[in-house]
């Protein structure tokens, strides 16, 4: 069982909405943003269905908590994204000044992890947050498009 | 004089669109898309306006951009950005597979150019067009509002 509120608990949130863009096409990445215990902004992948490739589940997500805090700072927030965010996600994270940010499965080719001090010098990042469903979604989902 | 569909000519055209946010309080940084000599999208930064740290001249414009063409891939097209591009832009536009970047002035804090292999690797990336008047416009935009 997992337990409320936990990493694993908001992971989980992450990966529900991640799956809502598979009949579409999307690359199945979900993400949530938490404030306070509470879930702000929910978004998935639309770089399809909106034709745009800035359209990642965290820029939207960030967008989204942004609007709903009314101030475009997410310090205190946490993300939860179910694949290691992109160099542009990055970015944005690092502007928005976010808390933490908490993802499941690495991304070998695109992930930001492989440049030094790209993230916001206060911001907390962890990974591997149930890595084995995170990356299955996104394995299976390429498996299938071949 | 600067000759009509050089580089300079279009630079101009951003700085044009870079001048629009000042008096809203925004960074002065503006940008332009530019497809077969033709401007296909013009941009400047809306982070204040919007609230939203992802709204850049440069993340609009690469939206506005692909609703022209009606694809999200902007190979055979030309960006023109008053100001160098930060992460999260440079990311952007390396997704978007943008043939050429061309900046203005440099951004020593925040720019993309501090970071190996950030673009895409087909993108040419060209700085200094016009620096002068680009960095002026963002220099005393800070001036005043010290």
């Amino acid at each position: 069982m997992i337990e409320p509120y936990s990493d694993e608990f908001f992971m989980q949130q992450a990966l529900k909405e991640a799956g809502k863009g598979i009949k579409s096409e999307e690359v199945p990445v979900g993400a949530v943003i938490v404030a306070k215990n509470q879930i702000i902004a929910r978004a998935h992948n639309l770089t399809e269905l909106l034709n745009d490739v800035t359209a990642h589940a965290e820029m939207q997500a960030i967008t989204a908590a942004a609007e709903s805090l009314g101030g475009k700072y997410l310090v205190k927030c946490t993300l939860y994204v179910t694949l290691e965010p992109c160099v542009m996600c990055a970015g944005a994270l690092n502007w928005s000044q976010i808390s933490k940010i908490v993802y499941g499965a690495t991304d070998e080719r695109r992930g930001a992890g492989r440049y030094d001090k790209i993230y916001h010098p206060k911001t907390e990042v962890i990974g591997g947050i149930l890595e084995d469903e995170c990356k299955q979604l996104i394995q299976e989902f390429f498996r299938s498009k071949r």
